[in-house]
């Protein structure tokens, strides 16, 4: 077995960084993983229940035969439990479980275990030592690297959470043998977006490969995970709290989170995304921000790979933009978008801040136009 | 004007560590020392409603004046308010008031609000900058300096929370005259603890000027503050996460907070301190690591200052023993007590560890004594 090793370098954290392993297989040798990149006396594993009934089993015997102590705290599947409350009744049975200050958490599952188990690690006792062990395609190219933990609001997606990154990230693609196929294209919507923003060769080779993606090829599915993430890594490196052009990574990520948000999560996150970036870019069109041409290449390889590429008709424009206005990204009043310049080419925006303030009204021409569209 | 001006040193963060201000008067030069230290286009004061009563309008016309534009958001004071759900009510009042990611948090009152302003300011779409403006003696010398944020579950004190450390604090010990004999009391604990951990000197100084301190001399409080803060940041400077010696801040803690708890917070944190302290020393003498002696003298020099030092007698030894498993310092099941060897020196424990792990019936024993001692 042999397994990638992508570096995260982060020159102000006190660890200086941490590696993300990628590999098949690299689930059963946990445990190795677990003793020399984590060594604690008891592990918390937090999860939900979808995961933990095809996974939890596994992992447990595994961890309890190389001797680990592992205690399972798994939460009803789904955005809709990515909350406060979630996270204080996990939070709690650790505490009745008697975990102390010296055990550590994995975040085992998709974006919301990660996310929400993050937080917990962030929070509990002032903060526990973390591997994110994703078990989605989201999760493994995007959500658990970087160090984003959190969980969501009524007023909105991930509006409370931390900043707080993991020991390891272990990822291991066969996992996704058991990832519904709608889970799956949403997934490679974020994979499309690190193209967008960083490599326009990864955006066509991802174009060309849609076949084998969609069909669950191993090859292909663990060549995307190492690009991604490598993206990630890179873009991540050197810009740990979204200072500057780690913004980008919101690239589609401002509608997408409104319109995720106003489908009352019906939408899966990477299908709200890739519909997203399609209105970012058509709103970068507009300002000449953006070449022309490049909203219509990303719906083109989007639909390829089965994902809407617009606002649902029953939506109202007038909803989504009041819903952009909660988004983290506003920023005394006004909303920040991340753009593109061109196809695998984000925009380092006015004054370098890889954000662009765009006022409400610009969006609203571009996205009352949907309806026409059709 | 002249304030003194203690730093922080935290290499391992970003800034690399902050300043805190100490000063009579220096509560109406905030809108300047924000400026300086903490610009953003709009800031959150976070406090509690006997605080809010006293101070937020004079605050709130300050800032105004100063073109700073103020939300001010208030709970019910009291630790029993210290809670997740108070944290959710402020951050979503803070979201329904449109504040965005570049804004600041002000925590501004005792203990309670520094700690839950500062775990809102970590925690608001994964953290806001974070001034602390103390109003209480304990959280003047004590709970503002240091990064420690966090709120209380129905398990125990702080077992949720984050570091995060804030831009600076300002201190005005004017703001004291305010404060009931009792708070100011409870805070004089706290500075015993300082002596006791690293300063014998000190401790002769504060017995010797009980009566001015408790009179509430201006001149003796402003000394008081000072050292006291420049032992808890030199302790704090160099070990941000309490990795090592920054855990002797704990001494009294562990029997404190269980004292505190089962209280149900009739004991204030400064009694319970109190109290923890003179049981810890004797625990420690019983095992040999504290010099005989030392919990006699903890006990004069607090009695002095109008504080109790013994275990309430209703209190069951059994039930604080209980209580202190639920305590962070508990790690793979037995309890960790910061200690003293003598008076003004902190014990190093173990592998240097700075926590002695002790079992449970050395404990009782010490305790159980409680009623035998009146």
């Amino acid at each position: 077995m042999t397994a990638h090793r992508i570096a995260v370098s982060l020159p102000e954290s006190p660890a200086g960084g941490y590696e993300i392993l990628v590999g098949g297989g690299l689930f059963s040798a946990l445990p190795s993983i677990l003793s020399r990149f984590c060594p604690a006396p008891r592990y918390a594993v937090i999860t939900d229940d979808r995961v933990a009934e095809l996974y939890a089993l596994k992992l447990s015997r595994n961890l309890h035969a190389a001797g680990h102590r592992t205690d399972v705290f798994a939460f009803s599947s789904g955005e809709a439990n990515k909350t406060r409350d979630t996270w204080a009744v996990v939070t709690d049975a650790m505490l009745e479980a008697g975990l102390g200050r010296d055990c550590a958490v994995i975040g085992f599952g998709g974006g919301v275990p990660g996310d929400l188990g993050g937080f917990v690690a962030a929070t509990y006792m002032r903060g526990l030592p973390l591997v994110q062990v994703p078990t989605s395609l989201l999760a493994m190219i995007d959500a658990s690297v970087g160090g984003k933990t959190g969980v969501d609001t009524p007023m909105g997606k991930n509006l409370v959470g931390a900043f707080h990154q993991p020991r390891t990230v272990v990822v291991d693609p066969d996992l996704l043998q058991t990832l519904p196929d709608a889970h799956l294209r949403a997934g490679l919507a974020e994979a499309v977006k690190h193209g967008a923003i960083a490599d326009a060769e990864y955006l066509d080779w991802i174009e060309q490969s849609a076949p084998a993606l969609l069909a669950g090829d191993a090859e292909a599915l663990c060549r995307l995970i190492v690009r991604s993430v490598e993206i990630k890594a890179e873009i991540v490196s050197g810009d740990e709290f979204e200072a500057g052009r780690r913004k980008l990574l919101n690239f589609g990520h401002t509608v997408g989170h409104a319109v995720e948000a106003i489908s009352d999560f019906a939408l899966l996150h990477g299908e709200a995304v890739a519909i997203g970036m399609v209105e970012e870019a058509r709103v970068g069109e507009r300002l000449g921000i953006t070449a022309a041409g490049t909203s219509a290449r990303l719906r083109r390889v989007l639909t390829r790979l089965g994902l809407p590429t617009s606002i649902p008709l029953e939506f109202d424009a007038a909803g989504v933009i009041e819903r952009t206005r909660t988004d983290k990204k506003a920023r005394d009043g006004r909303v920040e978008y991340a753009l593109v310049e061109s196809v695998g080419t984000g925009s380092a925006g006015p004054h370098g801040r890889w954000g662009h303030p765009i006022a409400d009204e610009t969006v609203a021409e571009v996205l009352s136009g949907v309806g026409s569209r059709v």
